[in-house]
C-alpha cells in the first residue's frame, strides 16, 4: 500500500501533466458568451502543507460572481470555484493531518486557483474529513456555508458548537433560506436557540420549516410587527444574510442590549453603528475568506469541517444540497452560477465533475 | 462584634437619617451660577445585594459632564459622580461578597443616585475591595478608567488580565495620558503588549512615559508618519479614547488585518466600518455603564476591581491620581469638573470628602 502510495504520488507530480479547468479571462455578463471558457493547463503540485486534491464536486457561491465583477482584465485565466470535495492524491512534504485517498472537503482561499478544475491544492489547515453519510454533491454543498455560519456563532457571537451551548438565546436570520441561513438554521438549533427566520415563497417557508426553524416571517409584511406578535421584539442575536442596508433600521430595533449582530453581506452605505454604544451591543462582519487570504487562524476551519462531519454523520445536520449538475463543463458552471445570481436560490446549487471523467 | 455591627446597621438604616448631597436640577453650563447645589436628603438604604457605602472621595469624569448635559429640567434633584472610594456601614439582606467595616471602590450606574453625597447604595457585583496600598484620593481616582481599561483588552480585545497574555502585540493608544488611557497604558505593558501612545504637551510626554509606554507620537505632527518611522505602521490593537471621528482615517489605515479597535467615544457621523469586512477586522464600543444600566455580567466589574487592586499592591499599578480638592462642597466639585471640561486633563482629578465632616 505504501509502495502504491508512492508511486500514485510520483505520477500525479510529473510536471508534464496538465487538466481540465473552467475559468474566466474577462468580467463578462453571466449570459455572455464565453463567459466561462475551458483550458488544459499545468496540474499544480502541493508544497509543504499542501494537499493535491482530484475535485469529484464544487458548489457555486455569490463569491464566485463577486470575483468576476472583480476580475482585473489582466488576460490571466482565473479558475473560480470555492466550495469543494475531492480525494487527496498527492500531499506536500509536512502534511501531518492528512494521507492520500482520504475524501476530503474544503473552501480554500480567494487569492489561489479555485476548484472548477480536475485538480486543485488546498492547505491542509483549511481542509475537514468529508462526512461518510453523505453524497459527494452533498458534500460538496457544505463547505464554504458550514465555515460561514460556524464563525458568525463562534467568532462573531462567541459560542462554542456544541450541544445547548445556547440555550434559550433567540436568533433572528435575516433569510434562511440561503445557503449559509440552511446551515445556521440547523446549527442554531444545535446549540438550544429559538430560531427565527424570514422567508417568503412557499418552496422557501416550507424548506427553513423542514431545517427546524421556530418561527417564520414574512419578509413581504412589517417584519418588527410580526416579531411583536411571536413575542420576539427584541433578539439576542441577527445574522444578516442579505441587504445589510435595508434590514438595518429593523436591526437597530429589535436587538437586545448587549445583544450580537452579524452580516456577511457588504453595504453600500456606512452603516451608523452609534446607537449599540450605550446599550452594549456588538457589531461583526463575518468574511470566511478573510483567515485563509491572511493566513490568520487557518486551523479553525479545518476544525470547523471536522466538527461539520461529525454532525452530519449523527444526522444533527441535514444536506443543504437543492440541485445538482453533472460533469464539469462550461456549459454546467455557467447555468449553475445563472442560478446563484437569479438571487432566490433555496439551499445549494453544485456541479458534480464525475459524468464526463 | 457582631453586636456592634448590627446597633451600627440599624442606625445608619433609621428612616428620619439625612445627609449632604451635592447635586443638579438644571443642565447648566460650568461657570453657570448654581450649575451645583447642595441638598439635605434622605440617606438611602441598601437592598437585597446592595451596599450602603459612606463615600470618603470621589473622582470626576467627562460622564458626569455628559449626564448634566442630557438632564432633563424635570425638577428632579440629581445626584451625580461615578467613581468612589469609602466604607461599607450597612449590607442588604442578600450581600455575600463584603462585610461592615469594608473599604470599597466603584463606579456604579448611570441610572441610580451618584457619590457626590455623604452615603450611596451600590449594588455588590460592581464593587471591590479597595487596594491597602494606596491613599483615599488615589483610590478614588481609578474604579471608572480601571474597569473601562480593562473592559477594552477582555471584552473588546479578548485577552484575560494576566501577565503576558498579550505578548509580543503592539497597541496604539490613541490619547494615552487621559483617564483612561493612564490605566490602559499600565495594564497593556503587564499583559506584554508594544504600547504606542500620542501625546503633545510636555507634562503629558512625561506622565505617559512614567506609565511605561514604549513610543509617544506627537498627535499635531502626522502619525502615519511617525508610525512609519518607528516601524509600527501596522498595529494589532487600537484604542480610540479621544475623537474617533479625527482619527478613523488613521485607525482604517493603521489596523493590522484580524486587528481589533475599540472606542470609548461617541461619533457625530456614520463610522465606516465597511473596510474591516475583507480584512477580518474588528471594531467594538467599549462603555462601561452599559452592564450596571441593564443588569447584564455586572460581576465582570467587581472582579475588575478586585483584580485592580491586586495589581496596585504588588505595584504593577500605579496612581494615576493627578489632583485632589478637601470636602464635598458645591465649589470643590464645580471646579474638579471645569478641569475636566478644559479637556486637557493628565490622569485623574479628585475630591475627597473627609476634609469638613
Amino acid at each position: 500500500m505504501a509502495f502504491l502510495d508512492k508511486l500514485k504520488k510520483i505520477w500525479s507530480l510529473r510536471p508534464s501533466r496538465k487538466m481540465r479547468a473552467i475559468g474566466i479571462e474577462h468580467a463578462l455578463l453571466i449570459d455572455a458568451p464565453n463567459v466561462f471558457i475551458e483550458k488544459s493547463v499545468a496540474r499544480p503540485k502541493p508544497k509543504a502543507h499542501e494537499l493535491l486534491v482530484k475535485v469529484s464536486a464544487s458548489a457555486i457561491n455569490p463569491v464566485d460572481t463577486k470575483m468576476r465583477a472583480a476580475y482585473q482584465n489582466d488576460g490571466e485565466f482565473r479558475i473560480l470555484g470555492f466550495d469543494a470535495t475531492g480525494e487527496v492524491i498527492a500531499t506536500g512534504e509536512e502534511v501531518t493531518q492528512f494521507a492520500i485517498g482520504d475524501c476530503v472537503y474544503y473552501a480554500g482561499v480567494q487569492i489561489k486557483p479555485g476548484s472548477n478544475a480536475e485538480y486543485q491544492v488546498v492547505n491542509e489547515a483549511l481542509v475537514g474529513q468529508a462526512p461518510k453519510s453523505l453524497t459527494t454533491a452533498e458534500i460538496a454543498a457544505l463547505p464554504l456555508t458550514s465555515i460561514t455560519a460556524s464563525e458568525i456563532l463562534t467568532d462573531a457571537f462567541g459560542y462554542d458548537i456544541t450541544e445547548n451551548a445556547a440555550q434559550g438565546k433567540s436568533i433572528l436570520i435575516l433569510n434562511g433560506a440561503g445557503g449559509v441561513g440552511s446551515i445556521l438554521i440547523q446549527l442554531a438549533k444545535y446549540l438550544g436557540m429559538v430560531v427565527i427566520t424570514t422567508a417568503s415563497r412557499p418552496e422557501s417557508v416550507a424548506w427553513v420549516k423542514n431545517l427546524g426553524a421556530d418561527y417564520i416571517l414574512d419578509y413581504h409584511q412589517n417584519l418588527h410587527e410580526q416579531l411583536l406578535q411571536i413575542q420576539h421584539d427584541k433578539v439576542d442575536h441577527i445574522a444578516i444574510l442579505q441587504n445589510t442596508d435595508a434590514y438595518w433600521p429593523l436591526v437597530l430595533q429589535t436587538i437586545k442590549p448587549f445583544g450580537r449582530i452579524a452580516s456577511i453581506v457588504d453595504t453600500t452605505e456606512a452603516v451608523d453603528i452609534a446607537p449599540l454604544k450605550n446599550i452594549g451591543a456588538q457589531f461583526s462582519w463575518v468574511f470566511m475568506f478573510a483567515k485563509g487570504n491572511y493566513g490568520v487562524s487557518m486551523q479553525t476551519q479545518g476544525d470547523a469541517l471536522n466538527r461539520m462531519s461529525e454532525l452530519a454523520d449523527r444526522g444533527v445536520i441535514q444536506s443543504t444540497l437543492n440541485k445538482t449538475y453533472n460533469g464539469l463543463t462550461v456549459e454546467n458552471i455557467q447555468q449553475a452560477t445563472r442560478d446563484v445570481e437569479a438571487n432566490h436560490m433555496t439551499g445549494k446549487v453544485v456541479v458534480t465533475y464525475e459524468a464526463i471523467q
